[in-house]
This record gives structure tokens, sequence and C-alpha cells, in this order.
């Protein structure tokens, strides 16, 4: 089977992580989409593509994970054609992996097989507890892989994650 | 006198057409706008342009009604410039009619006419009902005509409504 | 069959209706879909999609031909994604009416049937000759039906072809 | 130093007046950018560029101060490059004034000087305030100078602001 | 009557400089529209909108000409709306000023006064001109204003449009 | 250093493997950046993204090279903030290869090295010239890795370019 695995990896966590060793052994192929790649320095989505790119990439060479391909895609707001957008972004795939619905209902109707992962304990493993913890400066680095923790320290995300907090995402306008 | 409607009509519902039958006899021309022709997919928008117009379509046949324009129209997300953006896409008008207070100032300010009909009982014909109802498996089609009730089936759109709502809109990033 | 008519109709001509005269008859439904519906007041498209949309009605009304639904659609400048964009704007089809090598492609890469119809004196009937015509100052009338001279006379669209014409199309920046 | 002053100005208000004569007297320039300049007719963002361009304008005239630039520009919905896509709009700057957080970081993490003004009782200059004062019928003429009151009587602005007031921005769709 | 010049001010030059000394002593209010403003480093567009603003900020001031107001704004590519578009980024104004036949049309089809100034010297005075001349290596300085050669020189402009002539402009694709 | 190393690549040929070959070794990440992403189904962008990463990522594997990232990027139309554009979809560089003047001139100007490689035989190793042997049938498949050849034969590759060559880039519009 080849599997694509979308997400928006803010950040890539030991969840995501645990998804790649369940389905990686069993796949042919393995893309990885980083998606909302236009999006960055929000609560939501605080780190860019490139930024996310380089978390899953260090992380994957520190696990000697093989055999993954990493692409960004940009969203396109017009979800009756998203998923054509994804497929002109990426070599050919017949596993779809999202915990999202409505990811799960526009690759259905297209006929794609769609698999919701069960993220092992979602409590603790999910993008919005990490940046949770950051954010009321809680620990968090045993959440995430070891390259994710050095990106993250690199780029002063921590800072950057707080300093934008006292603005409600989607209230900035300049 | 030419007449705009204009709406999302997500879906098309026996209130428009109470709309139609009223304003129909007496104008010159009449065209219906789909509003938000690029949305689909959301609780807010479930179905595509396309969809729409065939719904609406479908029941102006069954209703026997003719000599009514529909047309299709994205948004621009700039309202001083939307009233022109309208009518670089439709035939003349004179007469608008919406029930929306913006489009009713965006008009007005250009020197249109515009009318907000008196939808006959409200809290069950709107889209937001029925999407309501179909969402929790209540009873709605009979607030819609039968072309409706057809292209929906057709389509499983009572189905997509379900399996997206697990999710607020504007959340999906991916 | 569905059949889906693609053209610019810069303007509707004879040719286009000889090809309404051919394939309606045999149509369970027939959809033309008027493209590049965002472009006006160039040489190349000098009408906009409006104007377009109700030349094509006022024509089909004074020929008697009914059971045409007319879409306008703007262009998105993706074509790996574009058949599915008019997919959402269009209620379903089967058979694909062009001339265009592109639009040949890409409906046919996704499997549906194209047919190019043998316009009957291309030299004549084509959008482009009307258009140099109206240019120079020669006779066009009689290449388009009564309802498209109607539209044109009432927008002055003669004048507005010759004053945009000392500007090649495309290089007009404020 | 070369001062950017960043701002919606809806509308300009006392409180803006104040940094002006701050900062003004020990500037070299002093560039007003006018964000979101494509947003107009909403709750939040009642006023277009050009209103907002002229309100600035002629309360700078009215209060005899000289020497100041104003440049409307648009969103650009990519935090990662909103920074580069301001240089491109103005003259050299190499000090910002903002009160908006996002704003302070990003300018903050490409080496910028950024400040925060205290302004002074923001609990009534603050364009939400007046927007608020103006919905509800309230005096709001002493908080802004008088070239705004001008124009905000001329273009009708109390009656924009109340007609559209029925409706929460971002719900309108058509 | 309140003046709006189109241009793309690429560069801004003396042929300007002239419209200006004509038409601002009549005029109660002379605004600049720096068109294009999204363009540069290209051979047509070389030069940033805000380089562009700098540029004629400075010849004014070099000049003593006062009482001009100077406007960026990006194109925005549907001609049926442009004259909407400059609308809402701009104060009032009764009479256009520009030598584009199209932006002629455009703004005449909704009523204002349009007017092509003899540009003086037209084999010179052009920006097509100095660019060329830029580009060859011959001299230039004596067709623009001080300002702008200052500006030019500050930013390497002559050096960046060399940089750039060995690739067609339109033909860069990353 | 940190190689970033910019092409459309279409098709990716033997002269960017040569290109690889030299620069990999000395390179502490090497991230080869598909431009024109959204490109597909022209004469000069035959491919979509998806199918130029599947080339790139087959030819590596066959040609058992490995460390190299390979990321798509869609065009953003503004050279001013292009660069930006670049870096926050990718890992930290240092060196950029390419061979477009507009592309060292904007990374020249932030202050990147910016290096043009000798292309071994530029009259048979570029995409144009590949495009064109496809286009006239004849023989290219040896300037091109193996993984480039199974790729274009597996979607047709060669009947899309033909298919679509009776037409003039660009001038596809419905």
């Amino acid at each position: 089977m080849k599997v694509l695995f979308i997400g928006r990896f803010q950040p890539f966590h030991n969840g995501h992580l645990e998804v790649l060793n369940e389905f990686l052994p069993k796949a042919d192929s393995f893309t990885m989409l980083i998606g909302s790649a236009q999006e960055s320095h929000t609560q939501r989505n605080p780190f860019t593509a490139g930024e996310r790119f380089e978390m899953i990439k260090l992380s994957l060479e520190k696990e000697n994970i093989e055999g993954i391909d990493i692409i960004p895609i940009m969203d396109i707001n017009r979800y009756s054609i998203w998923v054509k957008h994804v497929e002109s972004f990426t070599p050919p795939f017949d596993l779809v992996i999202s915990n999202n619905p409505l990811t799960h209902r526009l690759f259905s109707e297209i006929g794609y097989e769609v698999i919701s992962p069960e993220m092992y304990d979602r409590s603790k493993f999910s993008g919005e507890e990490i940046r949770r913890r950051i954010l009321s400066n809680e620990s968090w680095q045993d959440l995430v892989p070891k390259g994710v923790v050095m990106v993250i320290e690199r780029i002063e995300g921590t800072e950057r994650i707080r300093s934008i907090s006292a603005k409600k995402e989607g209230e900035i306008n300049v």
C-alpha cells in the first residue's frame, strides 16, 4: 500500500511517530503531507512549513527511520477540489491517514480508503496540548522527538508562541 | 422590473419558492444568484454550486416555473467592490431581493432598490433550520421542493452533512 | 447524454448555434459553460460574463431554443484541478464539447468523452474573426444571432473594442 | 530615526494623534501604514482605505501637521512574509510603532526595533470604543479629530455602521 | 477639480513632472496613483512600490511641489471592477489623467472625465526609454528629477536592471 | 554549506544530475526546490509537482543518491517577497544554485551566495530541449535518468505533451 499521512504537524510529536511505526513497515511508499504550509506565527500554527519540515526530518534521522517523503502543501480554500490539489502535489497513494472528519469525507467521496489512527493518549499527544503547555510554561519536551526540541530551541519557538499569545488568532490585521 | 434574488440556497427551500411565486409574476426578468459558489462540504455550506444549481433547476421544472436565470458566483472578499463583481456576472437588474443586512447596505449605497422579503415562518423555512434537522436526523423533506430532496438523496447529502459535523467549520486545515 | 459545451463566447455566434442545433436534440441535458468569466474589456475578451450570458439567453429566446442551462465560470489557473473546478459548478455531464486541445486533454485524462465539433466555415464563424471585423469596421452582424447584435449595440460594444485596441492586451497595468 | 506607524485607523482618533505628536518631532521620516486596506463595510473595518486616507489627511491639515506619508496596504495572509510585503510598499524605516503583539513579533524576528506606544486612556481612545459608541448612538465626536468627523458625516458613516450591525462580521457570504 | 493621475512611474520622470506642473495649479486635490504596486524586479517594472513612492516624494520635495497625495495600489486583474477598486483606495476625484487607452475606456464607461496629457517629447520622456537607456548604459539622468537619480543610485537600480535583463520578463518561474 | 538547488525540473535530466554529483559531496544539507509547483499540462510545464517529485525520487534511488530533500513550492507572483516565500518553505540554506538571472538577483540582493552551475552541454541537457524532442518524436530517453523515463511512460507524458501542442501556452482560457 501507498500511504499518505496528512497533518499540520504543529509540531510533529510522539503520537505521529507511533503512526509511522505502525504503518511504515507495511507500506510500499509513505508520504507525509504538511498541510496549511502557508501558515505560521499564530497560536494554532506557530511554525513555518520549513521549520516543520526540518523538525520531521531531524526526528526521522535520529530515530533511524528511512523511506519517508515529506511534502508541504498550501491550503486551497475550496473543499470540492482539495483532493485534486493534493493529488497534483504527491506521488500516487491509495491509503489516507488522517484524524480530520472533513479530510475523511473528501477523500472517501472520491473513493479513497481513509484511516483514522488510534492516537495513543490523545490528551497528551496532540499539537494543541503541546502548544498549550509551551504557552503556560509547563513541561512539553517529553511529548515530542528530540529533533523537534532541537529545532524549537534554535528558532526560539517557545518565545514566539508566548509573544503572540496576547492576541487571539485571526485578529491581527496589519 | 428586473429582479436579482440573492442567496446561498443551502439548500433551496419552500421559503425561497414563495419569494419566487410573489415576485416572478411582476418581473420582466428574474435572476437567482447562487452566492458563495466556491463553498461546499461545510456545515454552513454543504453543497457545491453545481449541486445547488441542479436542486433549483429541478424544483422549478417540477413546479412548472419558467423564465428564471440561475447564476452561480464566487465570493470576492472585498465589500467595496462586491456590487460591481455581481454586475459583471449578471444581466441588468433594478431590484435586489435579499435578507442580508450587508447586501442591503452595499446595493443601497450604489442606489439600487433592495427588498427584504417577509419569509413565511422563518423558524422552519431557513437553510440553517433544514441543515440542523438533517444533522439531528429530524424530518426536513417537507420544507423543501421535491427536486431538492431528489438531488440530496442522489449525492448522499445527509450523510455528507453528518460526517463533517464532528468538526467545527473553519477548523479544517489540511 | 448530458452535454457540457465549453467556450468563451466572445461573442456567441452562428457557429455555436449550429453546435446547439446538432447536439441539443440528442441531449438529456445541455449546459453551456461560459469560460474566463472574470475577463472583459480586452481585445480577446471584450465582453463581461453578464453581457455574454445575456447575448446567449436572448439569442436562444429568439430562436425558440429551450432547455439549455448557461453557467459562467471564472478561470482557475491550475490545469491539474481545472476539471474538478468545472464539476463543482455544473450539473452532472458525460460528454464535453470543445475545440480546445488542452480542454480535450484535461477531460480525457479523467475519462470523459470529448468531442471537437466540426465548426462550419471557421474562417467566418469564430469569435476572433468577428472581433477582427468589428475592430476594422467591416460587416459582422450576419455572423451572429440577432440577440447578440442587440446586446452589443445596447452596451456600445463596437466602440469598446475599438477604444481599447490601441493597446496590446496584457500591457495595461494600472 | 525613520518611523513606520502601523494601524488600521478604523477610524483615526485622538490616541493616534498623540502618538504623532510624541514621535514626529524626533523623526527623520514618518510613514503611517493603513493596514487591511482591502477591508470595509464590516463592524470591525467599516471604512475603505480611501476614506481612511482622507480622514487622516484632513485631520493632519487641520492640525497643521506636515511631513507625514500615508500609505494604504492590503493584507497578505502569510505572516512569514508579511514584513517583506510591508518593506516593498514603503520608504526605508528603522522604528516600528504598533500595539499589536504579532506585528511586534514579526518585525522583531527580522531585527527591527518595535515600540508599543502608551496610548492615553485606551478605554476611550480606541477604534473599537469609537465604533461601539457610533453603533449605540452615544457621543463619539470628541474622541476624533475634526477631519474625521467631517469625512464620516459626508459618507454617512454612522448610518453605515448601524445598518450592517444586524449581521455578525464574517457571516455575510453573498 | 480633483485630479487622479494614474501611472506606473517606472520610474517617475520629467514628462510626469510637466503633467504636475500643468494640472496642479488648477486642482483642488491631486492624487498620484502608483499602479502595479505589487510588481518589481522585471524589465518592465524594475522598482518596488516603496522605491517608486520615495522617488516621487523626494523629487517633489526638491522641486518644492506640495499638496500631492501618493497612493500605491496593487493590480486587480478584473477590468470590469478595476475602477471600483481604485475608488476604494483614493479620496474622491472627478478628473482622471492617464495615457492608457484601457484606463480611458474603463473610467469613461463609468462616467468620469479622462484626459490624455500631451507628454512633451515622448521619445525621451517615457519610462520605457529610460529603462532602455539604463540597460544599454546610455545617459538617462537628465530625463528624470534629481530625487529619482538619488534613489536609483542608493538601491543600485541600474545594476538591478542589467542583471535581470538576460531573461525575458515573465519567463522566471522559480 | 547548506545548498538550495532551485529549478522547475520539467523534467529532471542528466544536467541536473551532474549538479548533484558535483555539489552533494561538499554539502552539509542539500534541498532541491521544485518551482512552479502549481503548473502542469502546458508546453513549458507539462508535469505536475507530484509527477516531478516522483521522477526525482526514483532517479535518486536508482542512482543510489541519498540525503537530498525535495520540496515543491508554488509561485508567488511578487518578486520582492519571493525569497522570503522560499525561506518559509525550506530548512536553512546558505548557498543557492540556479541558472536563472532573476533568481540570482533576488537572492543576491538579500545577501545569499548564488552559483550558476556550468551545465554540461546545455544544447542537450535542458528541459526545453527534452520537451522539444518529445514533441517532435525524436529520441530523448538518453538525456534523463531511468527514473524519469519510467514516470513519463507510466503517466503517458509524451502523449500529453503532443496533445496539448496544438495550442500555444497561455491561450487556453476555459
